[in-house]
């Protein structure tokens, strides 16, 4: 490089070390603490470096938040980002794999309300070591608002998990005969939405306050199914994580199958709070089936499988209701009652357009 | 779950199967194709399956661009795409790995230009065929504005690659007696910026419209040094690649290896543009220096292995140009003139906050 000789003099004096950046006191600060695999080289590298275990094959998934789409910048900041993780958890137990790490994407606005970093670090944390997956590496950026408009908050998350080679549990894999079961209950967290944006909703219901906040609560924080994701990998045909709506997952299961795949909508299971809403408002049945963000597994599992995939999820202590039936029909989901007839519903799923 | 009789009588009516959601739509037409990996499944399931090669480490990385952050609604897409791409792609060179997928988070403002997705899909394949590295799984939402204001567009990348194991080059590792290199030319992004907020600027620096034009295209569109990858990983000690600018990066390599690095800040290899404007306007030494977005890399290697590592860059046909010395003193970098000199900066480094 060529340096002028009066502007090289001008600029060459005594000088200090640079010094490290805003960036990497917040890595440091907030989130090196959650870095404890020792591929994650303490954030303190580009990348992080991580040894297969022998046999086994990588399961790779990616979701992610945004304020205002997915949560509110006023919902508890470690409920958000215990939500973040586990979405991701979900699908990983959903292919029947272990975790094994995260990387984390953030984009924060100027205007992040005081101590939000703290604690959406605590619950990221407490989560990490909770499901055994660390933090591994991440990246960091301001999110620009225009118009003196504040920016969205995103939080993107890719998460590893592993299973022995080959054996990833797949949407393909359901056939004839199968039965179709569901972890969990269903609509939960589509009547916490609609309770969180409208708190009146809950008297209409006839809900007592801990019924709302249940509700509530199970759309702020899944449940991912990670404890029965080795028994649904040794013995389920296929599976998929309900996060856009019971009926629009089921049906992704159907054609991923090439099959028709019946769903008992009498034998959904509902949570207390959930029966109550519907005996009240009948209509609700389409947010139940459809509103999504459930994070609960949908399988299908041949007969002679299923006793002992029952048996762990007993011992999993995870409710696993039998709801359907899959046949050779034209691949789809339908919705039937008692009498063998369908359920029409205006919308299937969540469509994030 | 119970459906009152009436209700569910009106509801029990013929239905057709619920249909592929829009975001559906989207992957089956934009993404499919560029998910060539057998382990994508074709983006058909809910996580991708990648079976390590035998003996290899993963190198995991992340990194992510923001419209109104790092570039704008009215860039080419195609080279916004590639630019996402190929951040990621430097940081696996610099870890000397080579690379084997990646993961796309991407959130669309409903303001999306008119074929603003077909050309950025566009680039991504190209860019993913060129380095081998297919997209292997993904998300996409929609980003939110805000009183009548769009929302940002963001691109989050995850790349996966390998390296034998153990292998992973890392920051720490520079020694003193090492000698300090970098990759291709440094200041020329930091500089075409100006030239993309300011087109005045080239005039003011003299220069022709093709110098312009070359230091906004290396602005655009960096050229991570993939190419190099392999013979860093075997022959230097430690290496960094350059995106928050060369002073501030190679502070970064000198803190994690506790040694001192000097740089002769003359040496510091220049494109003929970019002496163009330094030497018109000398207080530019800054611009280049700690301006950012050079994705060139800088390694600190054993003088006894810079021959072969040379004639492997010369191989391929990427300058590396030796640019300072590791010392024993105390860590942290200093720009030096020729006179032992040092250069005062008042910014070392682009800080994301």
């Amino acid at each position: 490089m060529t340096v002028e000789a009066p502007a090289a003099a001008a600029l060459a004096r005594a000088s200090r070390a640079p010094q490290e950046s805003a960036e990497d006191r917040l890595i440091e600060h907030y989130f090196r603490p959650l870095a404890t695999h020792p591929g994650a080289f303490g954030l303190a590298d580009d990348a992080a470096a991580i040894v297969p275990p022998p046999g086994c094959d990588l399961v790779l998934t990616t979701d992610g938040l945004i304020s205002g789409v997915h949560f509110f910048l006023d919902d508890p900041a470690e409920a958000v980002a215990r939500k973040a993780l586990r979405i991701n958890l979900s699908d990983l137990a959903a292919k029947g794999a272990a975790p094994a790490g995260f990387l984390l994407s953030l984009a924060l606005p100027a205007d992040l309300p005081p101590g939000w970093l703290e604690d959406f670090v605590g619950g990221l944390g407490e989560d990490a070591r909770t499901y055994g997956c660390p933090l591994l590496g991440g990246d960091t950026d301001k999110s620009p608002g225009s118009f003196g408009t504040p920016g969205s908050l995103t939080i993107h998350i890719a998460a590893l998990g592993t299973v022995p080679h080959g054996s990833m549990l797949r949407r393909t894999g359901a056939a004839p005969e199968h039965r179709i079961l569901v972890t969990g209950t269903i609509g939960d967290a589509a009547l916490g939405l609609i309770l969180q944006r409208d708190p009146q909703a809950g008297g209409r219901w006839g809900l007592e306050p801990a019924m709302s906040n249940y509700l509530v609560g199970r759309y702020r924080l899944p449940q991912p199914r990670s404890a029965l994701a080795d028994a649904l990998r040794r013995h389920a045909a296929a599976a998929i994580d309900v996060s856009d709506g019971l009926a629009g997952d089921v049906a992704k299961l159907a054609r991923a199958g090439g099959v028709a795949i019946d769903i008992a909508f009498d034998r959904v299971p509902l949570s207390a709070a959930a029966r109550k809403a519907l005996a009240v408002e009948p209509k609700l049945i389409e947010t139940i089936l459809c509103g999504g963000d459930d994070y609960e597994i949908v399988a299908a599992v041949d007969p002679g499988r299923l006793p002992s995939l029952r048996a762990e999820a007993l011992a999993a202590n995870i409710a696993f209701t039998d709801i359907g039936t899959v046949t050779s029909g034209l691949p789809g989901a339908r919705l039937v009652n008692p009498e063998g007839q369908e359920l029409v519903l205006s919308h299937h799923s969540y469509s994030h357009f």
